[in-house]
């Protein structure tokens, strides 16, 4: 694998929201893409990207996206042929399929086509091998383009802590998130709702949980990905905190690993990321912290640009074999930079071109 | 059972401290008993409650308790024959043990004598028989006072949460807690670890609530108490919460009871302090809320004075057999609120006289 | 005065939303008014309020106003004469006018027509004389009813604490806010906005406080209110506390009282609410506090139910004459609880009749 | 002015603590100095700097200072002729006095020595003349080293901000400060005394506003600083903010200069290190924001790598003549940062030679 000659333009779909406004900001420096195009609602197109976005990220507006002039979120309109979607759930489904049917590949971060059978769902740590499902997409679908998505915010935390556990056969997990707020978008969470307070609930989100763990962690079987047969209970809530989604995990494995065994697993842990060296892949995917109080959202989520998963307090569980705490970035390892590392992989095997 | 003619005069041990101001205000207007000593260290003893307490709790110090000249932390002085004390850790063993053998009733909220063998750990709701064990205690120590606890704050959440479980063969728990500032006293939280953070850890919280919930849930069995042989797993958090412990729960039971059993279970679940009206007991010691996304420590903290335990989002656990939310005020119903509730449950058993 | 033999039945318009829950919170106990009727848009009418509303507040919605049938925001259909308003500004000068013009005592704390020159706009303590601007509203607009306001919340806290000074003629006053997340009704702040942060606008609030406060301060004239001339300067933020604004103020006048004189003048004072011992009057309306570091919102906020206004730390000010702090109820004492008063103080002057 | 050839030794006093991380971390890339010792207390004095050091800050502890051995608090031992001191005031006069004798040259954050007429209170955009007062302070004291110090964290946000007001002759001035808890050190403010709180006090704090602006302000007259003739009061308060100190401010000129010519003077503001190129000078030390709700700390404090003043909300004043908002970085911009920045200064000057 080489780098790319010249950047890459690329498109961001649903560009001027809280989540398209992480991808930009998250690709303001990137060595290989180059946002060149940004679509969204009607009610944006045809303004500059600085008219129809309140910027509402820490820092300001990046320069070189100002004078992008807002297309309609659909095919033409010199969209490139790579697309980031940052779409709403509630229009996702048919835009998405409208550029995938127009050529484009999109890596989205909706949730829409996530557990759709032929397509697939990427840690790119873990799983770079499913991949394999977009020829069968193509096939079913009769699409030039294609469709790649990345895991909701949570689940990416838990699969990638869950990853070093995978070879000593995962059977059973109980997590409970502690959400920060930014995970719920702009205007998100009601400050009346969240300040001094827990809330015990986001809709969807156990579900998402524990389904998408199950196809993440299993395996491409030639024409399907075959899921991971381990029972998952997730706890889901939200917790006055802006970034890093902490999570505390009992696991119960086939094998019965020793604690060495399982500190060791973590430290070496390593993907296809960082064998090709990808340009937002952290070197170390998981890192584990001594202290007995780590990891802490506030103090490590901006850490290695928000790209790795850090581990602590690994210790027995009195009901399943080890417990510990992971914490991630949920806008970036979470979203906009797990997209990104899914494009990233994608071109890293070709499927760029 | 009759309510005392007068008013029964009470002490309390570090009554100048954190959780000696929430016994303070806990009792400044209870019918039976009457703040009449406060003891603390000799650097306090003399001086007026007033001028020897900083006073940190939301409202005004009691006016009745102002002008009390504080004793120095031993029998004597004028102690009453009923002492609540919410010592240090650091110093509670002798000063406590002194107590007793002088022949005075101690109610405690300290961790130091919770899991001796001859000690109550009570939950009044759950436990009330445990206190036949106090004959034990007597005998052995040769003590005409006695000493009976009261758990760690986040045990009492668990346990009251439990309680309608018990029935049906409790085996294995998983709890994660989010616990409120307010349980580290004052200082305690530096407001740069905890603002807009989480800290996954709280010394020694985990090791109390495992072994604590098999004391409180087991048996009194005439010489000794047997604990519930279950499995219990905490991870203990701190997150930015003033009042309120709110836990996640898994729970797998013998018995296999449906969702409405469970439902019924807790709705109807009463003990002792709501058979004998205790002063304050709660109507309903667990209520159930149907709201899909409480209770939450916030809102819901303050109800019924911070007396029951509020349990929501009962559902299906994939891994053990269901799960659920819980609250209670970690300084209302997990300490002083506890302490007091015990000592009116013994003296509804004629054990104050 | 005598109190009402039997409660007087009261209607509160928008009492759906956050203000009118706070309004039907404030009145759930209340000796002379009983909410018998609730005005809402036309999406609610028909519904029962606790099918309409989604409780917001601490605790949980009174018991008896869960079966009133909500109405429609117009006179008739069972409306009562004394109609309480908390209907959002964007549609409160019609509807009020409306209730007005139809014969209804209308009390609002909507600020449509709290700067109309024949519309009272009232802090009991201060201006009760302002009422007598109700006979010119009346021969005005030929209602048979009325109109009375409340001041914005944090108008009402600069007012009460200026008040003591107003006997030696204000001149100059600069004000700082710190306003908590309540006041912006729900959702109101978005959680990424005033999570750990400080927002230094709130639109329009600058203009109410400087205006309002000559209004309130002014004298009744007769025929008109003549306002204060006194130059005020506000600078208003919003801080992630949940209830009550506190404010810096720093003030001069034409008198050069004492600093002994401005300590007495501040014990001392006393209104129409206090002489005539209004339900909800509190018994001291302004509480000097000694403590170095008080008043603080939420330690103190709850005192008194809520109605009255802390003050400390007066010292003198280099470039005005004194500086202090003052802290006051945002959601009752600067909006509901200041209209029930308003209320009480106009049966009182038998204007409910 | 070149750059030193080879990075210049320097130490930290204090550098274990809190104040002293900021210097550590602030100083970790820097270009001409590098850190290659620390002084501390007798505890730690021989222990390596990651053995001595409880890391609190965000991120990890630099790498090329975990192995430096701490040294005991006075000179010799391999100090540099540099010294920054971070040392806590209650022992800071002393040990500073102690290196200057001794010919190093200090740079202090404490506050120990700010007010000495003897002593330069520089901010390096605003006062660089004030430098030579260095030459009485050697005379007056017999020194061959010198101490010079940075203003109090909230005094450089109003200074930067008052620094384009000043060729209009600066009369009086009212400020309210909303300061962030890093303000505070380690442990600093108890979570219970801030979480969803205000608190309105901060020991010292508005004294030292009043008095180092004055001093910060005046004129270097050739053997002293004259202060500058203008009424300045403070208010302060701490908030439930990480990093920032948000100030709001009224401000009244000799000259009426207009709208135009504030806003012109603010966007124009230079200093000695802009025109030199110091390391750490901001290239805009002031940046005007035209949004009506900015700046805001946690939004905007990171930028420019916390060393700028930033400014928003300009309007005329109903009391003073102006009236705005400033927001700076307390612990850079307003501690190490403003340190460094002097060091820089004086090496620009030959001071270091």
């Amino acid at each position: 694998m080489t780098a790319p000659v010249n950047r890459i333009p690329v498109g961001v779909l649903g560009g001027t929201g809280m989540v398209g406004q992480h991808f930009i900001k998250f690709l303001r420096n990137h060595p290989w893409f180059d946002v060149t195009w940004v679509g969204a609602s009607d009610r944006s197109a045809g303004k500059k990207y600085c008219e129809a976005t309140h910027w509402r990220l820490e820092g300001l507006m990046p320069e070189k996206v100002r004078d992008i002039v807002v297309s309609e979120s659909k095919p033409g309109d010199g969209a490139p042929h790579l697309i980031f979607s940052a779409m709403d759930a509630s229009v996702a489904t048919e835009i998405e399929r409208a550029f995938a049917e127009a050529g484009h590949v999109v890596v989205s971060n909706s949730k829409n086509h996530r557990m759709d059978k032929d397509v697939p769902l990427l840690v790119p740590e873990i799983n770079a091998a499913h991949l394999g499902i977009l020829r069968v997409q193509q096939r079913n679908r009769g699409w030039k383009g294609q469709i790649a998505t990345n895991p909701n915010c949570s689940t990416v935390v838990l699969t990638m802590a869950l990853a070093p556990f995978k070879q000593f056969g995962i059977e059973r997990v109980i997590v409970t998130t502690m959400q920060a707020i930014s995970g719920a978008g702009y205007p998100g969470v009601a400050s009346m709702d969240i300040n001094a307070n827990v809330v015990p609930y986001i809709g969807g989100e156990e579900e998402k949980m524990e389904q998408e763990t199950q196809k993440i962690l299993g395996e491409f079987a030639g024409d399907r990905i075959e899921p991971l047969h381990a029972a998952v209970s997730a706890h889901c809530n939200r917790v006055p905190v802006l970034d890093g989604h902490t999570i505390t995990v009992s696991v119960e494995t086939a094998q019965k690993p020793s604690f060495d065994q399982v500190i060791a697993a973590i430290g070496e842990y390593r993907g296809a990321p960082q064998e090709r060296k990808l340009p937002s892949a952290p070197e170390h995917p998981l890192q584990y912290m001594e202290e007995e109080n780590r990891p802490q959202p506030r103090r490590d989520v901006e850490r290695d640009n928000g790209m790795a998963v850090y581990i602590g307090r690994l210790r027995k569980c009195p009901v399943l074999d080890y417990k510990f705490v992971a914490l991630g970035h949920n806008t970036i390892r979470g979203a906009a930079g797990a997209a990104v590392l899914n494009a990233e992989l994608m071109y890293s095997e070709g499927l760029l071109d």
